[in-house]
């Protein structure tokens, strides 16, 4: 039998995926599991974008253009605009889900050998695009303690070798919730300027941002036009995950023409994703703000709750809708894995991502859990109860009984 | 300003796209373009599908499993078993058109350095992927004298090396519309298993083979079934390239593991995509008989009317809907250029593919187009003349006046 590649074994396994089977098995024997573990919103996609997909009457479902349809990324340069992000048309491309865009950045800006920092909790797959690539992550650890925010500069230029192409941020945060301030915005942009880095930028939660505190895009940084590669996605903002419609959106030529040569070798993004996306970008105010207003509830009802469990603190996230929560656990995968398998409070449990799989540094994150808010409160208050009584139980608990 | 990669240098730039351009600018001028260049049928999407998709009533657009929906899954392996290709759902993994299971497929068996053996000339985005995934393609030239057949297993076996760890075949062939026999697929068995390679054999064009000749998939040679990767799409047989929707089948679960993180990273295949590929499955037997009889009779008609030109020469294509022809010509690149940019006849001109996109080996193909027949005959008449004409103008013309 032939061997299989080494880049295979390297591929990082989804920490989430791994207890799918075990929250399956749960469902089998009748008990009800709250998904908390991931980013699939509950909320209903606009109706204008459902209205549009059922409007479609083409005789062929025939291919787009490899960097999307036109009319799809007009709007898009018109929704940016509306956070005083100004690109054309041109300077976007449509990608198959902000994933695309991810490993398409990677694939033409990086090559192998070549490293990145990424503060760390991020968001797992970076590192899956990143083996692809052949590239490689270094991670500057942020901390619960102060609830995520930027590591020091010190702390990025430690790991600037001249292997390093580039700094990536998520902002506002997956799976930290945290939204990136003015200074730390400004931070970012001197190192990027200083050492000529890219500066890859995934923004995909940008409706989602809870405090006075502005949004500060990359594209909001002077003087590093050139140096910064957006990635987005309408999954999160229109609750159409489904449809796999991203963008990579770039003022620099040269990554542009390379990113093409990418985009055209898989011919074309979908079809039907890109119609029922560009409707989504008319969804009226009301959509959005009654989404807003929804994930702010959530917010503010999820961490209030997880904050007068024992043992339990979660810092304010200020965007998305993840936080990442420390409990008082000896093992974060274990328990995770235990409330599947081991754990049932009234028939039911809960199903949260052990932080483990957000770090790259050995031991970090071991008694958090990313928990995302993609429940109705009702349901939360449920999952919050039985994740309280799973503490209670749990063998592994480091809290004096 | 950064560095981009030179992983995006290397990757190929479609030949066909760059002349893409010229072709727009001909249309500005009013000049009517035939487009012979590329694989898009013309040809309706199945009604059964088109209902499908009017039919979609979900409320949230919500992402698919990482594997594909498993009633998609089913329903493939049901279909593949109507061609005697006996897998499981399990064996199937659901992708975002052929062409990220062949990016999938290298990303997984491959590593960067390793070699994989291919006929040329052959479908220019196997290099693209081969490229992505730091592969290096070598190809054994097949020539258009005697139809493009499989090139002797003695020049596959001059170009093994210890890194040489698969051969990739395109059948029904894409450009040249060849058919390998039974005793070729036997041969490429042997040096398979000689060489314990991996088989990755892509066979979207299965429904389209004109002649009595058997279509042998990779899946019917005995003894290598934990060799073989099958790459396939619903895009050709179901005029639905836009919807994205191919697969991965392979029954050796080392690769399945794999591919499967490369599945995960990328989170989920389009949703709408694979509820249209479903019910496409579904086409009534008459949908495929007519798309099958109006491709039979555009290729006998297109093939007769480039012999009749004087100085061009087609071998006949046994399937798919492409054909490779020699024109007497110095240089197709600059043919296919010339026709779109400084000649008409009637207001009308034609756009071809010239072939040194679909060879490595320099020089070779020089005088070959590749025409997809995925026009209608009376279109096809028109192009015909057109060509004619336009061979009878082209200063760079081989055949003596």
């Amino acid at each position: 039998m032939p061997v299989t590649s080494q880049r295979g074994t390297l591929m990082p396994a989804s920490p989430i995926r791994k207890l799918v089977p075990l929250s399956d098995s749960a469902k089998a024997r009748g008990i009800k599991v709250y998904h908390l573990n991931i980013g699939q919103p509950d909320l209903p996609t606009p109706q204008i974008a459902l209205d549009a997909l059922h409007r479609i009457d083409r005789r062929v479902l025939e291919y787009s253009p490899s960097e999307g349809n036109l009319s799809l990324r007009e709007k898009l340069a018109q929704y940016y605009a509306t956070f005083d992000i100004h690109v054309s048309a041109e300077d976007i491309l449509v990608t198959t889900g902000g994933s695309e865009a991810v490993l398409f950045a990677f694939m033409s800006c990086l090559d192998p050998g070549d490293e990145i920092i990424i503060p760390e909790p991020s968001y797992a797959n970076y590192m899956a695009f990143a083996v692809s690539a052949g590239a490689v992550i270094r991670t500057v650890p942020s901390s619960i303690d102060d609830g995520f925010p930027l590591p020091r500069v010190e702390e990025f230029e430690a790991l600037i070798t001249p292997r390093t192409k580039g700094i990536l941020i998520c902002n506002p945060n997956n799976p930290t919730g945290y939204l990136y301030s003015q200074r730390e915005m400004l931070q970012i942009r001197d190192l990027v300027k200083k050492y000529d880095l890219f500066l890859f930028s995934d923004e995909v939660y940008r409706e989602f941002c809870y405090t006075g505190s502005p949004y500060v895009s990359a594209f909001h940084l002077k003087g590093i036009e050139n140096h910064v590669v957006l990635v987005d996605s309408v999954s999160k903002r229109y609750s159409e995950c489904g449809i796999r419609i991203g963008a990579l959106v770039t003022k620099n030529k040269e990554v542009r023409q390379k990113v093409m040569k990418f985009c055209q070798a898989r011919l074309s993004p979908p079809l039907l994703g890109q119609l029922v996306a560009e409707a989504s970008i008319d969804a009226p105010r009301d959509y959005m703000q009654e989404v807003y207003e929804e994930y702010l509830g959530r917010r503010n009802f999820l961490v209030d709750g997880i904050n007068k469990i024992p043992g339990c603190y979660s810092p304010i996230p200020m965007g998305a809708f993840y936080t990442l929560a420390r409990l008082p656990i000896d093992d974060a995968d274990k328990f995770c894995a235990w409330c599947l398998e081991s754990f049932e409070y009234d028939r039911q449990t809960v199903f949260m991502a052990p932080a483990s799989g957000f770090y790259t540094t050995p031991g970090l994150g071991k008694d958090e859990v990313r928990i995302a808010y993609v429940l109705n409160r009702h349901d939360l208050a449920k999952a919050l109860l039985v994740l309280r009584k799973a503490l209670e139980a749990y063998p592994g608990r480091t809290l004096p009984g």
